[in-house]
């Protein structure tokens, strides 16, 4: 069985092996894919969106682990949940909020008692005492019931919506890619194929793939999530707008 | 059966999991080796390079991810290929042109027709749509030759050569390793022990290994692909000469 | 069977790949867990903190390569180990020390010869060619000995120990990690709770966990590997006060 870990450690302290350690303890057999471990310290929705890119093309089955946790030893619960068949682990702070509004079928627990945590839990660093023993266990077979009770008030994050106003779409960026894509919350369809996008000032048209533009011009496109994208070929759109998340996108219908 | 991934993707967003879960959706067994996922964005040389490093050490069975494709959606194609036993899927850009230069056996295929890729193919995301499917079904014995026609006229990138003179061999820097070596593209074996070594206006002489000089010296040697290397010992060689990939390096033999 | 690595390659030149190659090639079945690449460049102390945090957690069979060599190709020796069941791989330089002090049963050799290493081995690349194929044999089930001689005088770094002093317990930092916590050498335990911390000339209060002080504010508290920890909420503690490894802290008891 796969388990996939997302998280914000780095690779460099070594907090990523020692998950894979707790893992493997228990679940010798079982295959750890990193997701990445790269999301920016304590980011909680870029977490959430990376992790809606991935979960579900996954098939069962599959343990998701998301560790993005600046709650660690505080008041936050931990969660296990089973979305259209894909288990997933990790605290409960939002990191699933698009998790749980794509899915289907969903149950939802509260991790609760320590019969399937590491022995001695300590309070900075529950990646390795809970959610990787419990993710093992859960790859062997474990019922998601067994951790605790079902609930139904997982915390969720408010994502911002796109607004429609006449013939416009008022959106945002919500995610800046390594190539400085500017990802927004605007499904592509809205975007016909004369649509006109502005952003930072800057207008652009659609295109169908990045190389529908002469390099340094700015485009924008259906990205590979669906959502509307905006960015220059051979070049880096976040960079030359100086535009990041939150930066306010509208399309204007074509005609 | 193992599959590598080279990418420029980064990880912070999720891209390579996506990949991960489209290679294991379909097969589940498989193990998935991160080659590397920092070749430089759209950096199709530095790709070749690294992959070349590797792609024959693993011994057959073995299918080679290669996507560093900034062409991805446009008019570029889609190939795999068998080189000496390992096989190989990417775009068609060059990327595996040290592979193919190096191969004793090679059949190269152009992917068509969608009977392996994902359902739906973007147009920005090939890694998700067709690499990584096609990667999966050839990890399962698919044969090379249902994926498309033979071809013979695969994009090769024309790779710097040294050129000899007299006593001389004019090279270059090819690539710049963490550490900050300079990699050249002159056969190691061009540089006799007595030869020197000319590199931005610098002068250093050939060392078996990094600690036959004194730490903060600058010296020559054979690397560990069989080119010569200009290093620093326990220094960044590239920082402290100011080079980088294309930098002129002389070796003038011995006497 | 499980093989760790562990190096200061970072991943953008191949050289972990060609670790991985070279260790399927000879072991098809085992699975290659990444524990970093992200040692900084030569800085063996911080390679032996970050092994030291997931090494035990490993159950065996698991075979661990650390590969922090500045020394490469010269005089240093090439060790394996066996230390409370698991098999350790790497150079002779210290990077083990942690690991030797820690076990309760050790036994460790020196790696001679070329019967388990690759047909050519380079001077400046063990990784690939002594190390990985190393492990690939020991995880094949190659008995320890069979590398040899025992030895028991592998190289140990210096570690810096606490020095209690009446009430005080003048210790220093050990480690940075990712979210700029200072892991210090000072155990836990010797700072009660009403203990003071100080460090830089700023003096704070221990705490349980991260969430126990506003954002903002410096706190110490009982790091996940049971050392003395000093951080700020939701913030950088070592871009904070500027402090790095080897930063003096000092642990006043509490009344």
């Amino acid at each position: 069985v796969r388990v996939t870990l997302l998280t914000d450690f780095g690779t460099r302290d070594g907090y990523v092996a020692a998950m894979k350690g707790a893992i493997s303890a228990l679940a010798p057999a079982a295959i750890v894919d990193d997701a990445t471990h790269d999301i920016a310290a304590g980011d909680i929705p870029a977490g959430a969106w990376v992790l809606a890119g991935y979960w579900r093309i996954y098939e069962p089955p599959v343990v998701h682990v998301a560790v993005v946790d600046p709650g660690v030893g505080g008041g936050r619960q931990a969660i296990a949940a089973r979305a259209d068949g894909r288990l997933l682990v990790g605290p409960d702070n939002g990191i699933f909020t698009r998790v749980f509004h794509a899915a289907s079928e969903l149950q939802v627990v509260r991790i609760e008692g320590d019969a399937f945590t590491r022995e001695a839990v300590s309070s900075t660093f529950h990646g390795r005492d809970v959610f990787a023993p419990v993710a093992a266990h859960l790859s062997l077979g474990l019922e998601l019931e067994r951790l605790g009770p079902l609930v139904d008030n997982a915390v969720l994050l408010e994502l911002p919506v796109p607004r429609r106003d006449h013939s416009h779409v008022h959106g945002e960026v919500i995610h800046v890619d390594r190539f400085g894509n500017l990802i927004t919350n605007i499904p592509a369809e809205l975007a016909g194929a004369g649509a006109r996008v502005i952003v930072c000032g800057r207008m652009c048209g659609m295109a169908r793939t990045y190389s529908d533009a002469p390099p340094g011009e700015l485009l924008a496109l259906d990205g590979s999530r669906g959502m509307l994208e905006v960015s220059i070929r051979d070049g880096d759109a976040a960079s030359f707008l100086a535009a990041g998340r939150g930066a306010a996108v509208i399309v204007e219908a074509g005609t």
